[in-house]
């Protein structure tokens, strides 16, 4: 392929992405359609169809390059210190209303389409859990955390409540949680006497 | 109204939940529509839409009138037993692919309706939340719960990472994995050198 149409076809597909975005957190994911998408874009239906298979897959694209390098976990040395960096900042994220709205329909996705599903947890999800579970090896190692703690689960233990306190809407979702939340599990967690 | 009717009614109603349960783990949540349930139910759609507006809600009445009294939480005197007990069960509702059905579906439109999801907020999950956390409030009394955990957030910390695990397919959903889910709870609320 030569060089223009190259760049004309990555001028579309951003276009079409930031499009995806603008559309959801205006008017919700129940009425963004393809049309609408492709209209906002600029481009004809069919080139959204030859890339992607639905509104859902637009939608992981969008937020898979927007959020590229979210997940630095700092490593302070100190275990309770950097989980609150990244539970406030996870916090954060499920409480912005905008990006409330994509995970919103990233979720519905996943729920309905196991492929889909396996896309959201490897491209989007995984690195960062693995960010966790790097961040409380190198704790273990230094003794912070219980030789026979199970990290994978640990991992749950910080991320699975705030998913379900976001999803049923049975409190609030700020600073003094994402905190509350980091001490139970560091209580959950420390090696006796630590 | 006429004795006749309420009863022909209630036959009504009831075959109308019925249907919808058996649709829903036959082919699924994409694919139920108020038309199948209606056929399969032997009842018209008018009937259908002049008691529910949609098949979220009608699911919603099916699941809470299929399970009406799940939520006996055991106090032995023994915490550890009576959340593993309640854990267990969840998390066997969780793996078992009918049941995991229904809550896929009331999640999709929990996620995509606000008044359904208080509802299933409300009706379905509500109870069994309180029924746990009366059960760390009187272990907290007998003090066996540090008198400062947060115990709302506690119930969150058993029931997330569940949901989390489910959701996102992480890992398999046994019983080793709901036991060690509560020790990790119990180790987060128990009382330093308890």
């Amino acid at each position: 392929m030569s060089p223009q149409p190259a760049r004309r076809n990555e001028r579309s597909r951003r276009a079409i992405l930031a499009a995806a975005l603008e559309l959801l957190a205006e008017s919700g994911y129940a009425d963004l359609t393809i049309e609408a998408i492709a209209s906002r874009a600029g481009v004809g239906k069919p080139t959204i169809y030859r890339w992607w298979r639905g509104k859902g897959a637009i939608i992981l694209d969008a937020v898979v390059e927007t959020f590229p390098d979210v997940v630095e976990l700092p490593d302070t040395g100190d275990l309770r210190a950097d989980l609150r960096a990244v539970i406030r900042a996870t916090v954060a994220e499920f409480a912005d209303p905008t990006l409330s709205a994509t995970t919103r329909a990233l979720t519905i996705e996943t729920l309905a389409d196991d492929d889909l599903a396996g896309q959201v947890r490897d491209r989007l999800l995984r690195p960062q859990l693995d960010a966790v579970r790097a961040r409380l090896e190198s704790a273990r190692a230094a003794g912070r955390v219980r030789p026979d703690a199970p990290l994978e689960q640990v991992v749950e233990l910080l991320f699975g409540p705030i998913y379900h306190r976001w999803l049923l809407r049975t409190g609030p979702l700020t600073e003094p949680y994402a905190d509350a939340l980091v001490d139970l599990v560091m209580a959950a967690i420390e090696p006796a006497g630590g």
